[in-house]
């Protein structure tokens, strides 16, 4: 017990087992986060997102363990939202059974899209907050993929770094179009790989449409698996950091998170609220049943289960 | 006008016309939709989903081709949650500028995450009933990749088949554990390649995993480019459907994804209602930024701005 003493004294498990309450919406474990709150707000939020395959995982390992050479404590929670796990040996993990996970200044997470209650995006800003409020000076959230969902997540940071990797086909370069404003910085990684040359160029190609932004994204060439370019590609990070600092950018977009974040958990509240109440009795099934059968469309059923809705939310 | 007539006369420029009215939540729209609403049913509508670079626009294009031979009507709609653009030229359209686009019995959309308001659940959701309407015997909903957004979309769906190649390497095995389920067939495209038959049994060895399950999800092999096993996949296709309705699972299917569709509508609504109100009080913006401040935690943010979303909620 007193999970909120010894998080503060920087223990692990605490810190492992507030994450697993508050991903159950535990009250107990919500008041703990309420009243450490204002605690938080110190450790430099690090995004690191891009497509499968481009080595997220072990680029990560070696900026942690980087940072750790300068003493620095690190979290890195691993997000994937299309896994079914959550917490346990996932993905992140597996890859990270290594002098990593023994090290005491390192706590490592794993975050799968089930094993909690509400969305995903909520959860990862409720973990990332437990390992501020513990001290961590660097909290990294490395995604699977780069979809939608790993959108919203990056959202939570201060900093997004963008993984590519030379030659991954059409797809990809097709991906990247929705997805190139997210990064603050790109990273080319397996830049010893043939084609790595043409991806940074046409990285900055793409980079070079964006003529409203004040800031300008560094791409750098990384071996991560060789640890080459990684003290470099940190500097960037860090770049990129005080230049929000020093443009009164950074207040503003922690400011936009919080925001987002309010704005996912009212819409978590209220959905719950109405699937709670509709699932009871039973309108959700009656409707869609109508509209199934084609007796009732899909736009006049939502205007049937509204009113029920709004009386729902008197509670 | 009378996208109405027009419409019913298989003119695939109203079609195309009412669904980016419905993008736009245009409510003339809107209301042709509801009109002719319990004229939709009778497509059979199949989703081809799958990570990047598996293959799927040229599967899905042999599909439609086979489909075209045995002189049925089809429709495609490549959905990229991911990309800005909607309606024109990516992706989907660029591989398939051959001779299916000047075929009069198929239509071919893309629709990118932005260009429409709403969720693209939903706008697919619409799309789907517009081409069914205008009386297209079948309709492929084809994914760019396979994300938490593809899987929503996926959900509105009769039939999906999950794409898998040789040799993607870890991330995408990682992926493919949580996304297993929404399969009902399975293809190994590029099965000429090295690696094909190890990735059809590792397909197997998933399914066995999964004994509650009365349909065994079959696994084929395909070489979409060589139109290789085109027809025994589209036989498995039919398959899963005959199994569906002869157990009474089509129709609860069907009524699953109308009730998907009527919650996130009703979301969707609600959001627009919160978000309106607020940011037009711009209380919003004042309770981010004393949660950025740490002054005020985001839970406690909620319970604050609740009320108000109950108030607006009364309009």
């Amino acid at each position: 017990m007193d999970i909120e003493k010894r998080l503060l004294g920087k223990d692990k498990r605490a810190a492992a087992r507030l994450i697993s309450l508050l991903e159950n919406k535990d009250p107990e474990g919500l008041e703990i986060l309420k009243k450490l709150y204002h605690k938080s707000g110190n450790a430099f939020v690090i995004g690191i997102t891009g497509p499968p395959g481009a080595g997220k995982s072990t680029l990560t390992d070696k900026l942690a363990k980087a940072l750790r050479k300068q003493d620095k404590s690190v979290s890195i929670i691993a997000v994937d939202p299309t896994s079914p796990f959550t917490g346990g040996a996932i993905l992140g993990d597996r890859v990270r059974m290594n002098d990593l996970s023994m090290d005491s200044g390192v706590f490592i997470r794993s975050m799968g899209a089930r094993g909690h209650l509400g969305g995903i995006s909520e959860a990862t800003s409720a973990a990332i907050k437990v390992l501020d409020i513990m001290g961590s000076d660097y909290i990294f959230i490395e995604t699977v993929g780069v979809g939608q969902s790993e959108i919203d997540i990056v959202k939570n940071c201060d900093t997004t770094v963008m993984v590519m990797v030379p030659g991954l086909g059409d797809d990809i370069q097709a991906i990247k179009a929705g997805v190139m404003e997210i990064g603050d910085v790109f990273a080319v990684n397996k830049s010893d790989r043939d084609g790595a040359k043409r991806t940074a160029r046409e990285i900055e190609m793409m980079l070079d449409f964006n003529k409203d932004v004040k800031w300008r994204p560094p791409v750098k060439m990384v071996v991560a698996v060789d640890n080459q370019g990684i003290d470099e590609l940190l500097e960037s990070i860090h770049m990129h950091r005080t230049y929000m600092i020093d443009n009164e950018l950074f207040d503003e977009r922690r400011a936009n998170n919080a925001k987002n974040e309010v704005v996912e958990l009212i819409k978590e509240r209220i959905e719950h609220t109405i699937l709670d109440k509709s699932q009871k009795e039973e309108k959700l099934e009656y409707y869609a049943k109508r509209v199934a059968d084609r007796e009732m469309d899909p736009y006049s059923a939502v205007d049937a289960v509204f009113d029920d809705v709004k009386s729902a939310l008197q509670v």
